[in-house]
């Protein structure tokens, strides 16, 4: 079954590239609202579904125990930047709970954002697991491990409690089973376990509405969806698209970027979860096709169209400043 | 029309992305050797091209009146990583011409290599024109417009002396029509014109033997063919795969990696001019695509073979040093 094209990419006046993908809308019902493409297939949502992954954090009382502000929760979902705020604050976790860096168990890499890595580069540093972008979720992590009383050294492991307690909120709030024999091991070492899109969706609509949950749950959902909508800083980072998204939609969208061309996103108010995978792992193309459906099915004003245009549609530049082609769903 | 995978992407035991594209091989007279997807498409070349753009470079003279070396000669063809010593050689070609760095048009970037980068940014330098990857071929054109009494202000526009230079050989070499029509500028600020893939093919299977052309065209050729396969640092850089696919195979393969997922490559020996595009851009594709072809069509004795094979898969490893999936052609 071939996919549709999600996003095409032109130069002058030729389509240059195109990524095919699917996606869809659902309701906290799980009713469909929306959907393209093969949206059976399992898809492994990579760092799409932290939310999901951070509420055993909230919902076990560790976040409060250990004091976690609103900026840390909202890093705990994050793939930041690892710029200095996001390395600083991760540390700051890892101290309320009496650990430092060295229990990070996520790997070291150079800050996703170039020319912070330059400027880390410059300074004569070397990066750490600070820098890394799963640096908040693993300080999250290990938060939850030492409030449970359980040693976090191997905390990435598919077997050690936090990895437990991760894979029972995300087989609830997705409804899918999360079975070993789909499992892969994601850039930060920890478990993840290939599910339909579909099932991304329904997740979400529920994390975006609490339909379904328990009250913790449901509080744990909407305390992470503030944060997000307070900070979006540190969900993602300087010229991130979740940043921006939400800088501009407030806790009128909970979007979350995942490697591989993934994307989810809740839409509260109208009770819709949305999924989205393109086939060849694009980035760039989940971006533009992320915005092509919010934009479609939630109201926005004409400020806020105008101001979310380039959520739309990405403008290519070359080294010499000239707009050379665009990034943006194909025309209906 | 739906293209075949060219390329999937795994991890653990599943398949997460897929990439879709052409792929053309055939003869110096235009015989199709193989063939899968839509081969008659326009593509935008980009930088594969190169080779070709480089030919008036040598054919005018241009080449001998200043005296280009080998390396130069491999540099004026190349994408180069932004390393010291391409930055370098592209300042020595300029100077030859008694220009310097200040007449090229390409534009100022960061080298692509992410440590060169770094160490530059270390030094307290900043990037100049000379660390674009496209440096060397605009020092080319340079010399090329100096050799031609032209001044070389402008040399990117289409209307320019050396752009009409390039289109001509391009025209010629491939046998497709490079109509404005079909043209967007590219990274660098030159014209790139979307031709069929099986001219693109044809073109390097001609520049692969020299069948078709005249006795200094074909000189040329040779020329271009012998500086890539002895410096082959020169054309790409460190880690890169066209500088490691010709670090192997010497002369026996000219390859030349393409912006947007596209590749180009002659195999002299068996008179074969290759090439593809994924559709979605993805360089990471492209690549283990072209591996695959020329690991099937080319003789290669065991050792390399075993030499070959991350050029055909790659491992992919997270920031642990994890193997967590490969990219590689699909089973047949």
């Amino acid at each position: 079954m071939e996919n549709p094209v999600l996003a095409e990419v032109t130069r002058g006046n030729v389509v240059e590239s195109r990524h095919r993908g699917s996606a869809i809308i659902v309701d906290a019902d799980g009713g469909v609202v929306f959907a393209v493409g093969d949206i059976e297939r399992p898809v492994f949502p990579r760092s799409a579904v932290k939310a999901i992954q951070a509420l055993p954090l909230l919902e076990s009382g560790a976040a409060d125990h250990y004091g976690l502000t609103e900026p840390e929760i909202a890093l705990a979902v994050s793939s930041h930047s690892g710029e200095p705020l996001h390395a600083e604050t991760s540390l700051a976790m890892l101290k309320k709970a009496g650990r430092d860096a060295g229990c990070l168990e996520c790997g070291a890499h150079w800050p996703m954002n170039d020319s912070v890595a330059r400027a880390l580069a410059k300074s004569g540093a070397e990066p750490s697991a600070l820098n890394n972008n799963c640096s908040g979720k693993h300080a999250g992590f290990v938060c939850l491990s030492c409030s449970l009383d359980e040693d976090p050294a191997g905390y990435v492991k598919q077997g050690h409690a936090v990895q437990r307690a991760v894979r029972g909120a995300l087989e609830e709030v997705t409804g899918a089973e999360h079975s070993s024999e789909r499992m892969g091991i994601d850039g930060c070492s920890i478990p993840s376990y290939a599910v339909p899109l579909k099932a991304l969706a329904l997740g979400f609509a529920r994390l975006g509405t609490g339909h379904g949950f328990g009250p913790e749950r449901a509080k744990a959902a909407a305390r992470i969806r503030a944060a997000a909508a307070a900070h979006p800083f540190m969900v993602a980072g300087t010229d991130r698209y979740d940043t921006r998204l939400m800088s501009l939609l407030g806790a009128r969208a909970f979007t979350k970027t995942g490697a591989e061309g993934v994307y989810c996103a809740a839409l509260p108010e109208l009770g819709y979860g949305i999924a989205l995978k393109c086939d060849d792992g694009a980035g760039r193309a989940a971006e533009v096709a992320l915005g092509a459906l919010i934009a479609r099915f939630l109201p926005m004003d004409e400020a806020t169209q105008t101001a979310f245009a380039p959520l739309r549609e990405t403008v290519l530049k070359n080294w010499n400043g000239i707009e050379v082609g665009r990034i943006r769903a194909p025309a209906a």
